[in-house]
């Protein structure tokens, strides 16, 4: 059953929930005890025996092994029971980095076979233990052999979220790493060395002992799951199953896993705290992380022993409560966890209708428009003239411009010749008009339009709206337009995601010989910006093309699973007009980024960029995320992909360099990583993404 | 001229001594003087009149520039002058990572119009000046784009040989660095903190002040040229210029450029030292390096004003010599410098015959055999039975193996039966007889042979050497045949370059099924050795195929110019017999390689891959550098690929994960990078390659 209902428009998969079990042969009785009387949607449920291995199977004369009957047959339960409310939970005794070549070899049997079982379930997924050790390159070499031959199974890679803070650690100070419930040894990668092994016995369990460790240095769960998914190349079936523990890594550390696969997040019992009613609960912290996962759909799993005494409830039975009648009407003693997880979803607040209406866009890359060399289309412009902020915005400056223009004492006797360069279907003649009307100055428009399919509409509009005395209809190329008399005010809109990359400077360049010397353009200026981000589904969404060029192209794209891993910085400033000869629209920048120290390693996929305009003096209109205009949705991000993801370490800089460059047909962005190390440059000579001039 | 002739087969580029010079319009006299009057082979010359400077060339009226005569006409030498005996030397001041902009623009301008000039003119190379500062990208990206358009032309980027050494050097201790006679200043990269700016007269200079920095940590410039040349994705026409100075840095350090694109050794008349009777020569560390340029193919060229004073030379004129009358037949006074040059290289002992033999085989890729599951060619076999040392060998272990099996009372009485399996066309069965012979050993010889081709050959052999008696052709594959009795000493030799590569294990497994319980396996045993290696030109012929198939493949090459970076380690290791009914021919390995801590940075192209077999108690064969049983040629080694290279810093190790995995139907390996980051696994399930069983 859904955690909620929160309109037709969701469809997220974080609607549902599921819960972990052991093994069963019972399947049916599992299945139907925690979906029915539990509520949940599904179980993460063990599918082979755990007393099978490998080795202690008697090999027949032949030298062929006998496998056993590891698990009850496929027929208890119907195929669409199996694919829709199992996820398999391969054995979580497999250690594939084991120093025991047994039982390296039992694992890597065991593994494969119960994949392939799973296989032969139809499963959507199946869930990996989490890798053991300080090593996990043979576990990933195998997971990878697997991935090869995989039919549409997800394999779930458990991931502890742990990352502690070498800052708040003493060197040498125990540590100890709380075990998922199946006795899972926490990852060790980063562990600079490992003083002992030690076993601890932690007061928030009762019958069950953890491992410890004696560290030196830090850990962080992410990088071990950063070399295991780069062993696997970003395999787009391996995914990520967050194990959330009671005490939860720095917000920025956290961050890093919204630009990862992640698929579901396993909340432990242990985990809730105890409201005044005695009802689980979540800290403040793991309230807004639980948030987070349900806005990008990944699903939540309960997992563990109810530790919450409840009337009604039982302590010691859990998700694989094993009583065969359940006609007893006993509660399903995770339930309340459930109840909240679902109170959680139900009390999130309704996605404005905007971002609705972006659902669809979300991560999706597009190409970048071509609005100089292709004319846009009638519903391209109909999406953007509903940006009443934008316009709203424009009619702002042009009002400003207008009063700075003319004093008040000159309004009857001065007209102010405004000129719209790319008109379209007049929007901005719009805000021109009610501009001068609300500041009571007279204004002459000419309306500077190329594409001549929406200069007939033009036209029409300029008829309906009964302004034929105030605008002459030019269609032209402003580039290339000889006007009959110079303009105080060129206004346009010709700014892409990236500000300069719809070649507006190119434009405008063309344009302002029928600027006056003191004329204003709006806007004013223009400067582009960029920020690192790690987004693992973009990559792959790049990589699946197979090819340089889509590694060389930037896309437009509303950015949704992307970490964002420092504040964004300056790129490319353009101002007009610029009547100096020496200018070039040329441009070159280095820019070096620091993560904050708190983040840990991260992986760079690429970058996010934003643009910033001024318009006139304070009125500014962009998408750069500190300093975004509000409820604006004329333009998504532009992400600039790189060819081989780059691997930052705390406290190592990531130096970018960015390069605009214009040839006689074509203007491009060339850029590359220099450290922390050299990356190959990117679209050297635009051979692989230009825009026409 | 060249410096010498060492006979028919020395096809070396290092025979040809280049001598570098200024501009000059007067084009046919630099060339004339330079060969003529200094017998040198090329000059390095510069190509445009240092004057030219794009930003100071009037605009006209339209916005175009008026290109200045920048150089004299092309028609001043023939085509076949320019392109045999002049390589283009770009304007040393242009520096395209400058703060001033301006100086950057005419940097770039003049770049491209040098190398438009120079390929003009069908020149064979073009020297690039040394990055100056500490940055190179906005130069390599500017290259990058040259190199997209590129005719046949090289670009050598000149290079510094320079690494300080950091064990040798205080923090803040004065590293005077010395600049090119042009007055390049030296990169930076790496210089962690440049305190201050300082000019230096140093003692050795007497009109020339050179740059020198205060710095806190060390330069290597083989990190400016791994930047450079990771900017420009190991662009194939990007080489190198190696500058030598007077000083050098380590053995293991230099090693290093031997795996890299240098085309071309620069060295100042400075670095020379005088002798005894006032000529210039080299320090013997000089002379060994010299001696590796040469046999790495790479020219020299030397630079520089004559530094030594000798009878009929005069001390103020150098290469741009320009007495117009050539007549005076002044001696030319960089000639002593030619002459030494000379001389070293007549003096370099020659080639070994089977060194002359392979020379065509240097460097060059080859897919490793398949014996197993192709038949070897006649022409095979033929090179195969002329490696004596390998069959003596053979003979060595065959007769130790008798001696231990019959003792010297016994030898009238006992009959050893040894079989051959993989006979081929028979130099085993000699080997065997021979050893029987020489240690009085009655021997009953089976000859198993599957290339049905091959066994035509051996029954020609029995006929004619009169064997009837003693060997028994068997046409069969040894994992099938069904022995009439069993044998008291198996040989084989289906080793391939990295031991178990061409399917031995799975052979003699197969094999052993005949072999008595105490019988002798010769070999006995063998394991597989791995060490790290930049092979650019390897990394560049497996890049060439453009597909991820090549990269995750084996060759077998004669490896020349590779720099290997650590000791090879041992990888597996394979017993025979070995009658474990838990034996298993899978493996895996993990390896940790440290660079000598003097090697400065470096990067990995891929392993080069050996093997040593022990035949029989102390007879050993192999290729394994160490231990490489000399004067043997049936193997080159192998050379695993990594995907992308890994570039390692000094003191942080190289973990490299290798397997070794059986199929139904082949056998393969994977192998992976894990440290310092991460590198995808190699050829997943031996999706690329494998070997046929």
């Amino acid at each position: 059953m859904p955690l909620g209902e929160r309109g037709g428009w969701d469809k997220s998969e974080s609607r549902y929930c599921g819960v972990e079990t052991d093994f069963d042969n019972g399947m049916p009785h599992l299945l139907s005890y925690n979906l029915s009387t539990g509520g949940f949607d599904f179980v993460v449920a063990t599918l082979m025996d755990p007393a099978y291995r490998p080795s202690l199977v008697e090999r027949d004369a032949s030298g062929g092994s006998n496998v056993l009957p590891f698990a009850a047959s496929d027929l208890v339960l119907s195929p669409s029971q199996w694919s829709s409310h199992v996820v398999g939970k391969i054995s979580s005794w497999i250690d594939l980095d084991s120093e025991d070549e047994t039982l390296r070899m039992d694992s890597e049997i065991t593994l494969k076979q119960e994949i392939a079982w799973a296989m032969h379930l139809s499963l959507q997924a199946c869930l990996l233990p989490s890798p053991k050790g300080t090593s996990c390159a043979n576990y990933a070499r195998c997971v990878n052999q697997i991935l090869q031959g995989l039919n549409n199974m997800q394999l779930w890679l458990r991931i502890p979220l742990v990352k502690t803070d070498d800052d708040s650690m003493d060197s040498n100070q125990l540590v100890s790493l709380i075990t998922s419930p199946d006795a899972q040894i926490l990852p060790l990668k980063n562990v600079s060395y490992i003083s002992s092994w030690i076993l601890v016995f932690p007061p928030w369990s009762h019958h069950e002992y953890h491992i410890g460790l004696q560290l030196t240095y830090f850990i962080d769960s992410w990088e071990l799951w950063n070399s295991f998914r780069l062993l696997c190349e970003h395999h787009g079936q391996l995914s990520i199953a967050l194990n959330v523990l009671s005490s939860l890594p720095s917000a920025n550390s956290l961050g890093r896993w919204f630009g990862e696969p992640v698929r579901a997040a396993i909340i432990n019992t242990d985990s809730f705290l105890t409201n005044a009613r005695g009802h689980p609960c979540l800290s403040r912290r793991h309230q807004k992380l639980i948030t987070g996962f349900f806005n990008h759909s990944i699903q939540i799993v309960i997992s563990g022993q109810s530790v919450h005494s409840l009337p009604g409830g039982s302590l010691d039975s859990a998700a694989n409560h094993t009583v065969n009648n359940v006609d007893n009407a006993q509660r399903h003693p995770l339930r309340p966890y459930l109840d909240y997880v679902a109170y959680m979803y139900q009390r999130m607040d309704p996605l404005p209708e905007q971002e609705r209406f972006e659902l669809g866009y979300r991560d999706f890359l597009q190409s970048p428009l071509q609005p100089l060399m292709d004319n846009l289309e009638a519903q391209t412009y109909e999406t953007f003239e509903k940006d009443a902020v934008k316009y709203i915005q424009y009619q702002r400056a042009i009002s400003k411009a207008l009063q700075d223009r003319i004093p008040d004492e000159e309004v009857t006797s001065l007209t102010t010749v405004l000129m719209v360069v790319g008109a379209g279907r007049g929007p901005l003649v719009r805000a021109a008009l009610q501009a001068a009307e609300e500041t009571g100055r007279k204004l002459k428009v000419y309306a500077v339009e190329k594409n001549p399919n929406a200069v007939v509409t033009l036209h029409s509009l300029v008829r309906i709206e009964g302004w034929e005395n105030e605008v002459t209809i030019v269609s032209c190329d402003m580039r290339f337009w000889d006007a009959p008399e110079k303009a105080d005010i060129l206004v346009s809109e010709l700014l892409g995601s990236f500000g300069d990359n719809e070649l507006s400077p190119e434009c405008l360049d063309g344009a302002q010989r029928f600027l006056k010397e003191d004329g204003i353009s709006i806007p004013s200026s223009y400067t582009s910006f960029i920020q690192p981000v790690t987004a693992s589904k973009l990559h792959n969404d790049v990589k699946s093309h197979k090819d340089l060029v889509h590694f060389e192209t930037a896309y437009v794209v509303k950015l949704h699973s992307v970490a964002r891993l420092a504040p964004s910085q300056p790129v490319f400033t353009f101002t007009h007009p610029n009547f100096s000869t020496e200018k070039s629209n040329q441009r070159y920048k280095k820019l070096r980024f620091e993560l904050p120290s708190d983040t840990g390693s991260a992986i760079v996929h690429g970058f996010a960029g934003y643009f910033d305009a001024t318009l006139y003096k304070d009125v500014h209109l962009g998408i750069e995320p500190s300093t975004a205009t509000p409820n604006m949705f004329s333009w998504f991000a532009i992400y600039f992909p790189l060819r081989t993801p780059v691997c930052i370490q705390p406290g190592s800089p990531l130096e970018v360099h960015f390069w605009r460059y214009c040839g006689s047909t074509k203007v491009w962005y060339e850029w590359c990583v220099l450290s922390p190390s050299p990356s190959p440059i990117h679209n050297s000579n635009g051979r692989s993404y230009w825009v026409g001039l």
